[in-house]
């Protein structure tokens, strides 16, 4: 399970004085991003060979909401890593601990040119296996 | 079923040259404003009497990107109006007709103080089911 | 002048209850790109000409906020036309007529791989002096 | 002088491939925010005290972009520490420490209700003219 801290700033939130909720989306993606590190993923390099990642689905339940200054967790864990899809559960806690967001996200990779699925480059393949 | 055009503008976009994911929730969220209005939806006066909407839940399925200058279109369509939750089909076509975003929106009304679930102002409830 | 309205939703504010104040940006693009359709400009068209307009400086005054659900309108002028540089006023309206944000934009055209100036292309740089 | 680095992810980048100019006001939010928290500041309280910060204006030099997968930061130094107002000098560099935006962010202290110059309370004032 990968943990990243996210302060939350004016950019953040709207008129509620919450939190707008398809930021929790970007908050997500930072995740993500981090977490593939791990597995040796670079944007970059992967654009180089052709392909990108794209989000495919999302699936978001929101059970309390965070506000201005807060300190949040988003726990990210692959849950599937097939060779063309793979998924994140993805989780927002409160700094109390709080469970505040539950989501899934289903990712593909895809050809850069034509926009259709493509496998994964093998290494980065296996990077992800090993985080499940 | 309202229909919503939206115009593809840089800020919409990201380094994949195509619509960044998370924005079509704003474009839901533009098009259920204006759909509402029509059942007599204000937000303002809501807040007055302290109620708010909350977005509860999201699924989003993508089946095709969208580009810098497209012109697309959000139809959006309240498919359950409860006294305190409703939900909302909101699909993304292309100005060729094809469907490029799959969503639902669940929504709830909420007391601006205590974030609890609140019945909607009987006037608006009925409002929205004349939309069903 | 190009006259743009546009209706102030969730997205655009912030905990304040006000229009986050980088959000005018957003607006202000708009309202340039749909000024500039009318001296011929497509960005994609441009793009395929290896050539992108940037935002080179920025200056903004705010006045008075604006807030949820506010119709404000967005009033832009080309001031200069250069060959590779063209500014713009764009100034932000109530619907009562009040000055809410004044707003001066400078552009440039560049080339796509170098990220050097270029000039425009004539027919756009004759459309832009046609708006001064 | 603070200094914040940020990583730059999809949700910064638009589909010129470099980062949206206008997402430079939120990195420099963030950077102000955690400034001036060693200056005693948080925004809650003050809030509290029927205050709040209001950017009333803005002057950004763009000098080169910035890409995916960057790391740039952010520096940070208030140049200005009056009552009502305090300015901001806030740059952009790369990790080469090349300058890619020059920023300067005036700042005022609102009455929360009135929306009108508020003095600044005494303790923070003290704070901000440590910075200097």
């Amino acid at each position: 399970m990968h943990k990243l801290p996210i302060t939350i700033y004016y950019e953040d939130t709207d008129a509620q004085g919450v939190v707008y909720y398809a930021n929790y989306l970007k908050f997500f993606e930072r995740a993500r991003t981090e977490y593939l590190r791990e597995a040796g993923y670079k944007q970059k390099d992967l654009m180089k060979k052709g392909a990108i990642f794209m989000v495919r689905g999302i699936k978001l339940d929101f059970k309390k909401p965070s506000y201005l200054d807060d300190l949040i967790e988003i726990r990210t864990q692959i849950i599937k890593a097939g060779k063309v899809s793979f998924d994140f559960s993805q989780n927002v806690f409160s700094s109390k601990n709080e469970l505040l967001c539950e989501g899934l996200v289903k990712c593909g990779c895809l050809d850069t040119k034509e926009y259709k699925p493509k496998p994964l480059p093998p290494s980065l393949h296996e990077g992800m296996k090993s985080l499940l």
